[in-house]
């Protein structure tokens, strides 16, 4: 007897899509790379919205809880110019007890195979009260869980 | 018999010295114009450390009160470059009971004459706890009035 | 005999729906005010994508002519936070031969009666290569003025 | 025999000295964490000035060569609030043929011990009239040589 998961598998992961605009070119005639963090932060909270149901502005506000990151790392492998259709992927690499790194591949809208930044950074879980680092609540946990066990 | 005024008359208003960044710029090779009225922003918190003797980050965190702006009006003469080094001028236009309205004039270091960029803005004196219009407190008022005065 | 215009006429201007970000919120807790101006500027862009049919990207690139801010004067009348979903509605208010002057009218999205910012820029159609005052190409009049009729 | 050697070396690295602005901050209360990028970058364009001898403008305006970022890692190690003054630290660590990696270091001023963010970049000399990778040129590799050397 076969035996099928009922674990609904997503064809692809979360994508924010986004467009390149005027205000986010500097004077080398491209994106200024301090807009792609830019970029990856919407995406995160387009994430927030779309896949765990909540907004992040009511993480922040009521559940009282942010997401400083504390390191970051990007690959930046084409450049972007004004009026660009952007898709910005947004990947939960791991999650700790107090953190979560989350995994960005930023690919122009149409243009499946080429990869135009790539990058993940680690959050930690911070108690907007009193500044200091705090478990994940639970809630939280088993949404970001639901949603990476759905990107397998 | 001659009397001489015991207040002293400043040679000129309050300028902040600032200076264009690459980021500033948009896809037109100009300065972004929503970057100006950060550069007023800038000058105006300059203006709060070196004229008034007080941080506008003291004035938020202790003293709970910050002035969103409710109306803007600005002329804008010259574009600025990339590298451009800009002078601020800072001026209190008018002090009502929950209102100041400043004034603002931009110039190129060494280019006296010339206004690059002309503005004011109203702002209220704001609550930070309640989000309500508050009445401007005396020591603030006294210390705007004195700046006020020593321009004339 | 009854006449009907052939044109038509919108049941409303074109807006621009925007969503208030982590980033846009300053100190005060509240939109940042320069981040107005670069809403103003986002809706100004999707209206020429949207109502003029050119992206405003080819405008610059290939038409070779922006659109910089000689004048500019706003009222915010409501604060927004992080999170809010606004309306930027985009008006012509008047086409003069090397200008063209914009209002913005800023909602919330299902607050149709409470304007949160409103305001107009006047702009000068600029040579991208000589960076001079230019005149507006007829093409992009005629798309100007057809939008406006329609507004009426 | 002792022998002096004639290079000069520094007590330490070139500093850009920044402040924390108003509009830096984000909703969390804290510096939002693209702005640290920007910081780099206005630390990068002040060490073009004060080191180099050349305006990072002008490298860009006359020598037609842009360096932007293929790689960033950082690490954010303390959070940062408004008003906070800090020293950003540029190094040189390598030079390629066509590439440059720097590192930054930022401090709070007055604390000398406690790094606030670590990090670096590797860009790209990027020809900026045919946006493509290009070679170093010479006056500019010698510069960041003796600069190099300074440090060491």
């Amino acid at each position: 007897m076969e035996v099928f998961s009922l674990r609904t598998v997503r064809e692809m992961a979360f994508r924010a899509h986004l467009k390149v605009c005027f205000g986010d070119i500097d004077n080398a005639g491209i994106v200024y790379y301090p807009r792609f963090l830019h970029y990856f932060h919407v995406a995160l909270e387009e994430f927030f919205s779309n896949e765990l149901g909540v907004e992040y502005a009511t993480v922040l506000g009521k559940h009282r809880i942010a997401f400083p990151t504390v390191h970051l790392q990007v690959d930046f492998r084409r450049r972007l110019r004004f009026g660009d259709h952007i898709e910005v992927e947004v990947e939960v690499v791991s999650i700790g007890s107090t953190s979560v790194t989350w995994g960005y591949r930023t690919r122009v809208s149409g243009q499946e195979d080429v990869i135009v930044a790539e990058g993940h950074n680690v959050t930690v879980c911070m108690n907007m009260d009193r500044y200091e680092k705090s478990d994940i609540p639970e809630w939280l946990r088993e949404a970001l869980e639901s949603y990476r066990n759905s990107c397998k």
